[in-house]
């Protein structure tokens, strides 16, 4: 057993002995070597990789890399027991959000990427049921293997849970105002009751995947965050393979253009031309993407004058904002697609249109904010992410507040739109050097402004990193913070001993709540 | 005020004198005009209509007719503290489901309908926010009076509610399988308390009707049953008027022709070819559509005998099976869909397609099975909905399970099928003589064993009367009834006085679980 001596991180609220105990109680589950402690080196990978309260501030105490459901669940009973909170973790959680680290710090982390069993596919109606663990290089693999006509989106997240995508619901995928794209729970309560959720709840259940509601009330939408119960299997809906699949880009002179670009990107949305969501980026972000970085540009500290930003977007051939997508669908139907997005984006002055060839991987631009962490040296981001209505007239607003609030911080925008049908995905990274303290506390200080900012413009956001989570789940305070109490009395019904994901997306457990955590 | 004397009905669990005050507190909130009690006429609208458990087995004791939100904050919060059971109602409630009747004898009605406020309609993204009262009716001509170009579906239901159509969210939408197609809720909790949910919760929010989601776990499903709060407002995504929209009438000869039926337009619905979902009608509902009456053929008692179900068929030019559907679209698009689902049932010898005249409503061929009251005398039946996978094998398993069930008890087959892209709604009215005890317990049965039968099938039924409710949801009785367990933690946690809905789809709070009611 691994010594517990004055060193070792504890959970909150958890002395020494108690847990020693418990790791000795979760090793005769698991066995020693999927009972990772601090001392061990992997433990490092469960660390908030951007860390912007400090190196090690959200690092876990231990994590626990259960292989199956019943492992899991012999794991919240004992975690119960023993009053140890764990978090849980998938693969492939975005940096910006702060990978896996759990929001108390100290939790131990609940590891599902061993629950990585491909249960079926349904290859007559289009679904996977998927383990948490089974990533979409997993799923696809297996699609390809079996000649299922299906494919996965995003095509990108290779290394991400699908699980863990379609519950988010959000982002990229083509359905992604369209949730939920799942269809069927089987979950782990936090006291490792196992509940089968909507007509799977009917023994030998021959539709469980197929439709999501059963008789009575439907919960599956609150275990989307894993707060209130461990999803461990999840039917997912997967899309016909189109027989052709091109990407676009398409460039806009002036700053804004973001307003009639949006327009236009948004009613080719909602009428379906664009099946997918494309991304408009601003123009420094491309600039990071190319790889060019903060340092070679003058007017340090602070933001990059605007001549400069002109003359690499001139050098580089971008336009102010730039807009990838990807047209799919029958060939005849995708050129008719594009015909009609040319046509409808001609109105704008200096537009430029170009379709790449089927086969090419937008990739290949770079996907969120990520690019950004290219910008400074040592770069990290927290991403700021708030929703916006789907207007043109919505989107130069935001942006024009989010640049001004940036600047003046003394820092670059370097923000994206997703264009969705009825709401726009507002990302925000804000950069900083993860090895310069004064950075990060003034890049934390600038985010909380950007989440106070949105709420007062009525916009709530969806994502946190854990330093911004009660933040942003403060902004959702209508009805003197009626909803969080909804949350507070379902999270005590549930988890009475407090135990499931403390502080995630802000909920609190009665023995955390209030402790200023 | 209305005297309390042995002959007034009280709800189980409350004597006459806490009756009679919480009826006096519930006047001082909304005035004796809308507090009705069991002397005035107007309460026996409030019954089961159907009574299958015999006349006023599930009438309520009074009825409260709040005009506000306000009203109905209050009237909980005195409910909680008189502890007395109020059940929801909305206009139009499906009579053979037991229309406005409470599941628990005796609980006080909440009529919604006087709520009815068309809170917004936003043109630009294509919704509505209506209050439960609100109609179809209402916000037809809501829409035709501000010449939005926007249609409501199903067109059919112009007495029921919308907001109570949104929420249960099956049945005829067009969006059928793709709920939900609302969107930001207010509720009332049974405590009074009052959430806004998703991005709502951002006081002035921007996209609390755009976007579902919000920063924790949603709640927003498990409020659609009404029985863990009140849904005061709702988000309700509307549909673009189409251009053309024209009814469609398919006929197959042979009762076998049901298989390659359902899996033709289930295909159709795949694609994307039927936007809306056809209904497949069985020969004696159609009958019974077209005036006959069981008493009008030979073989009574029993069900009808097949040579003279064939011989009536053929006298009304009625197919074995009959599916109603309707095309909509731009006019070039509506007549390629019906050249393609011509061609797609072609290969079913004896098929004929005819194709309505635009403006044609297809409520000439009558809904669900309330054609099927009018074939015994006295008629009235149960509801009995499984929902099974998609496919011809499915139905006509199906099929052959249930007719020869009901043949068995003497009872005639009625049913129809709902084809949506994943799941068939197989809907089955049990049609009993409302006037005869014995009929309606034989009827009640019946119903039971179908209930059963599509468990031991695997499939789960979603919606039930009330003498039907808890046989559905103990059907969906996977591990241990875990997900019954899940309700009644939250519903304890919510609604701990125990008074909102007692019993409606089986889920019981506290004070009356366990007693057999």
């Amino acid at each position: 057993m691994t010594p517990v001596d004055g060193r070792t991180r504890l959970p909150h609220g958890v002395g020494a002995r108690e847990f020693a105990e418990a790791l000795a109680a979760f090793r005769a589950v698991l066995s020693d070597s999927r009972v990772l402690t601090s001392e061990a080196v992997a433990l490092t990978g469960y660390d908030d990789a951007q860390a912007v309260l400090g190196p090690g501030h959200f690092a876990p105490s231990a994590a626990l890399l259960p292989g199956t459901v019943e492992e899991v669940r012999q794991l919240l009973r004992l975690a119960g027991r023993h009053r140890i909170p764990l978090a849980p973790a998938l693969p492939g959680r975005n940096t910006g959000l702060g990978g896996a680290a759990p929001r108390l710090p100290g939790a131990v982390v609940l590891d599902l990427s061993g629950l990585n069993r491909i249960v079926a596919v349904d290859a007559t109606f289009g679904h996977a049921v998927v383990e948490p663990g089974v990533t979409f290089v997993d799923l696809a693999a297996h699609l390809a293997a079996h000649r299922l006509p299906y494919r996965l989106d995003p095509v990108d997240l290779g290394w991400g849970s699908v699980l863990g995508h379609a519950l988010h619901a959000g982002g990229l995928a083509p359905y992604e105002d369209e949730p939920p794209v799942w269809c069927g729970l089987e979950v782990v309560l936090p006291d490792g009751e196992l509940v089968r959720t909507g007509t799977g709840a009917v023994p030998g259940s021959r539709t469980g995947h197929l439709w999501p509601y059963g008789h009575g009330p439907s919960f599956d939408t609150m275990f989307a965050p894993l707060n209130l119960g461990v999803v461990t299997k999840l039917g997912v809906r997967l899309r016909p393979a189109p027989a052709d699949r091109r990407p676009y880009v398409v460039t806009v002179p002036r700053a804004d253009d973001l307003g009639p670009l949006v327009d236009a990107l948004r009613a080719l949305r909602a009428d379906g031309t664009l099946g997918e969501p494309p991304v408009v980026r601003s123009p420094l972000l491309d600039v990071a993407a190319a790889g060019r970085r903060r340092e070679d540009f003058p007017g340090a500290p602070g933001p990059v004058p605007e001549d400069a930003v002109a003359a690499v977007v001139a050098e580089l051939g971008l336009g102010h904002w730039t807009a990838y997508g990807t047209l799919a669908g029958h060939p005849g139907v995708v050129d008719a697609q594009w015909a009609v997005l040319r046509e409808a984006l001609a109105s704008i002055p200096g537009t430029r249109c170009t379709l790449g060839e089927p086969g090419e991987d937008r990739t290949a631009a770079g996907l969120w904010g990520d690019a950004a962490d290219g910008w400074p040296r040592h770069g990290g981001h927290l991403a700021v992410t708030p929703l916006l209505p789907a207007t043109g007239a919505d989107a130069l607003a935001q942006y024009r507040r989010t640049r001004r609030l940036l600047h003046a911080a003394g820092r670059d925008y370097l923000g994206s739109f997703v264009v969705g049908r009825r709401v726009l995905h507002h990302h925000v990274p804000v950069v900083f050097d993860v090895h310069d303290p004064d950075d990060r506390a003034a890049a934390l200080a600038v985010a909380r402004r950007l989440v106070a900012r949105a709420a007062a413009d009525g916009l709530g956001v969806r994502q946190a990193h854990p330093a911004l989570t009660d933040d942003v789940a403060a902004a959702y305070g209508a009805c003197d913070h009626a909803l969080r109490r909804l949350g507070e009395r379902v999270k005590d019904a549930l988890d009475p001993a407090g135990v499931l994901a403390p502080g995630s997306h802000g909920l609190w457990p009665r023995r955390y709540r209030g402790l200023g955590l």
